[in-house]
């Protein structure tokens, strides 16, 4: 391959682009990799789109070597499967949908598993036939609330989806495995550095779905480490450990007392800790009584309940609606009170709640035995010494506080602290959700229908390229690595003389060998302007060809490292073979 | 690539499908190629996915020669760039329009000419720039009223679109000869029996879009041909030879004749000829009247017009409407007479048209010097000898009447004959429509601006899979070329000894030098069935590892051929890569 500066639908940007928050955005945008068409829709420019293929070409590799079969689905979807699965209702705004000149419901594939699930239905019916693995490299369509930061959070976007087929939990173990070790070993060939977190809590437990972060300081995902074991998770993940239940017996009795100007948190524990009932109240000996109203997806309903956490944290939204999910959740508004007047706004207890059938949930660090400061359900009252399991016993837990830099790691060994993430790659044991919705079966080695158990994996293909720019660049523009870069070399010839027409014999001799040669014959263009696109562009190895030819010397430069040094002409050929081989 | 029909997901169909009409639609659904998710929207399950890969390979390969640089648009694309080119409402129906969650109005790309205009336009500035040519294989989406044969006439499908850009008309040609030549190479490689059509009349002239057409009888398309030379153009193309204009000199005066119970153009000719007017009358010398209504895209008003054809021959709707276009046609209904009642149903003539400042065209036949038996605008009255460039002047010629085997070549070299054919690719001199909406201009050498001359060229790379098998295939299944075939070789083992075994050491050997290879592993299956599946499944070569393993023989097939003989297994890889490597 050989592409010639001179004639390469390429123009470089000395500025940076006005909307370009984050480095890859600026350096794509700049380095003419890609060009917005419009919101969260971009156009891959020559040398982006080599970039692109690359990085497909790795995820395919991968993919293949786990037995992946590729297929290639449409964008267009008809409404009746995203219907049966609810994902047509669950997806909401995010969902493109159009209707066809019938007047037929159709919407542009988020992801695909409706269509994989009849796709295998259609085809295979013995247990003979499994397990399978088939993957598709496409375009998807999701109408983000925000897109940003260029191809990093697009709303049309190249995206590597797999779905494994299993007749049992452990072939589906044996798929997911697969699908891990497949994509540690396509993040490694990126030389990304990357982290695997728990991406789930609740009933399927923590290892039934990982996410594969690439850490960046930019990244939109916030995760926790610990800072003494391997463990970590997405904060929505994040299981709080429940202490140990003290004993019921000789606990005080609760007691109401009347609380007038105690609005907030401080004000309460002021006020007990002045009242000399003989002990010292924090925060967390509160119990705060957070009211949400959720609705499941389709349902016209909506159900008002009680989330219960110590007043020295907050309830974290975002780890709420993950619990809740793929319900919706609302805080309760003045009108919600006013329908439910036992509910008293600042002075909500427990047993308002429970006493009226609404569902109360805490936090797993209120177990049995634990008593709270909390409210007394009339205005200006508080209770103290609520013991729970005794005076009130919750519905169940729920995940809502956030998590705080120093919280005990869930796995017992050291305490959290948080980083943040791109999003890279997702693998997910999706178990008999789809196969109940479309009924997929296999006839079983004793002839009776056997469900299917699938998986789904997904790795966002035009992302990881923004994730491999936001880990790999310097102030001056990309550092490609070689696995991805848009070419081997990049021989750049400066001067009047006839160093573009040796550049030019290099680069074809380059070429002729196999090494893939982007050339800078561009008459009339500066060489500190050649140097600089040079830098920009980050293809890993450079060869200028430029003063020193009168002597017999080019110079040879490595991007990454900055190390330039001068060899002789005659050799720079096979140098440059030698180096782009080696590596 | 070594593939194993064990765990290929793959299924043979034995029954035709019952939607299936052709013959690709049949053997790629039998074959197992692709699947249908919608009406005309398919899936490529992975031989299927190969085929097509393979097709767009050589299609990259050949548009990269010609200089063709290689992008990826979205196909999402904003109204507002539809809606500046007048393709937002051209389209109508066949547009594929979504609203996104923010209001604003998309649609599913048909072709890119807009985005590429303003691509180019966004980067490019100096005709020091120019030329340029940039192509894109990607996805396309039209909502086509009769998605018909499988891929053959999609509503989503692959397609590679490329745009050139030049300084002036020569360079325009230049771009428009490189793909001419271009998609020749690869109709070529691709094995296709096809014919390149002159594919529109009109301003621009014939040479400024052609057609490639693969024939065969089950296409889409109706072209004609001449025995006496090259000419082919598609039927809406075909240019009517006006004949010399006679004298008007001498000609006798038109008289109107009471003409009752003429309800057609037989009784008509039989009441002249009954009339003894001296002469004998054909329906060649009636002037039929067939009033039509058109509409401009984006218009609320219908205009009334006459088109004038020979009574012998038929208003072809097809060809009316590319004459007429992008202006939609329809025929007059009662109403409309109602509404102008100078237009007597059944006596039109030229006159009441013309006076009436209604629009008249009239077939190229009908030159001055004319004479003709036509309507004359009153109820049971026709008038003869009505000459035209005497007592009536046309607003000019239209292409509308039907063209017929027999016809004279417009080249003046035989007669026409009709064929049917598939277009496969179509090249197109655009000029400067795109670069006038957007403004698309290069700074000159004299430092004035130059606007800038498109062409736009297409190739349904999907189709051309459908149109391969419709040109290649056999009562038993497809006949794959060998540059797009699923694998190179399929090895088959049969039996229940060793074969299998042996098959798979013969297959990996293969893979291992290179090929690509399918082979048949699959125990438990007979060997018909296996038989039936290859040549199905038409890889160009077989080779069967079944009975003569015993004494030490393979079996070699040639699928196109049928030829079969045995060879030493010894020498089996050495020959198969011999015949792979030497086509």
């Amino acid at each position: 391959m050989l592409l010639r500066m001179s004639t390469l639908f390429l123009r470089t940007l000395r500025e940076d682009p006005a909307d370009a928050e984050v480095p890859s955005h600026r350096l794509l945008m700049r380095g003419g990799f890609v060009r917005r068409a419009a919101p969260g829709v971009y156009t891959w420019l020559p040398l982006g789109k080599i970039v692109l293929d690359n990085v497909a070409a790795v995820v395919r590799d991968e993919m293949n070597r786990i037995g992946g079969q590729e297929v290639l689905l449409p964008a267009l979807l008809p409404r009746e499967y995203y219907e049966a699965s609810g994902r047509w209702t669950e997806y909401g705004d995010s969902l493109f949908r159009l209707v066809d000149r019938k007047g037929a419901d159709y919407a542009l594939g988020p992801t695909h598993e409706e269509l994989f699930t009849l796709l295998v239905k259609g085809e295979y019916s013995s247990y003979k036939d499994f397990p399978a693995i088939l993957y598709q490299i496409q375009e998807k369509f999701r109408d983000e609330a925000r897109p940003r930061a260029g191809v990093l959070r697009g709303r049309e976007f190249h995206m590597k989806d797999s779905y494994s087929f299993d007749i049992d939990d452990d072939g589906l173990q044996r798929s997911y495995d697969l699908h891990r070790e497949a994509y540690t070993r396509i993040f490694d060939r990126l030389g990304l550095n990357y982290v695997i977190v728990a991406a789930m809590s609740g009933a399927m437990g923590g290892s039934a779905s990982e996410e594969f972060l690439a850490e960046t300081p930019t990244g939109e995902d916030t995760f926790v480490r610990s800072t003494g074991s391997d463990y970590a998770a997405n904060v929505e993940a994040v299981r709080t450990p429940a202490p140990p239940a003290p004993p019921l017996d000789g606990l005080p009795a609760a007691q109401v007392h009347h609380t007038p100007a105690t609005p907030t948190i401080a004000t309460l524990v002021d006020h007990f800790n002045a009242a000399g009932l003989g002990r010292t109240f924090t925060a967390a000996d509160t119990l705060k009584n957070v009211l949400v109203k959720t609705r499941a997806p389709g349902e016209a309903e909506w159900e008002v309940m009680g989330i219960g956490v110590p007043g020295d944290r907050e309830v974290d939204l975002k780890r709420l609606e993950a619990a809740l999910q793929p319900s919706e959740v609302e805080l309760l508004d003045d009108a919600d009170f006013a329908a439910h007047p036992f509910l008293v706004k600042g002075y909500v207890g427990p047993n308002a709640l429970l006493q009226n059938k609404l569902r109360y949930l805490v936090d797993p660090r209120v177990v049995d035995g634990t008593r709270w400061v909390t409210g007394a359900d009339q205005a200006d009252h508080h209770v103290v010494d609520l013991v729970a399991g005794r005076d009130f016993t919750p519905d169940g837990t729920i995940e809502a506080a956030e998590v705080r830099e120093g919280d005990p790691s869930p796995d017992g060994q050291g305490t959290l602290y948080t980083a943040r993430g791109i999003e890279i790659g997702h693998i997910f044991q999706l178990g008999r959700k789809y196969a109940d919705v479309f009924g997929l079966d296999a006839l079983g080695p004793d002839g009776k229908p056997k469900r299917i158990t699938m998986g789904s994996y997904g790795i966002g293909v035009s992302r990881l390229v923004a994730a491999i720019v936001e880990q790999s660049h310097d102030d001056k523009g990309v550092v490609w690595p070689r696995e991805v870069a848009p070419a081997d070399v990049h021989v750049v010839g400066t001067g009047k003389g006839e160093q573009i027409e040796v550049a030019l014999r290099i680069a074809e001799e380059l070429a002729e060998r196999g090494l893939r040669v982007l050339v800078d014959d561009r008459k009339g263009v500066s060489p500190g302007v050649k140097f600089t696109d040079a830098e920009l562009l980050g293809i890993p190895t450079g060869l200028i060809v430029g003063k020193g030819l009168a002597q017999g010397v080019v110079e040879f430069r490595d991007r990454a490292s900055g190390e330039r040094s001068e060899i002789p002409i005659d050799s720079a050929a096979d140098h440059v073979a030698g180096v782009v081989r080696g590596a």
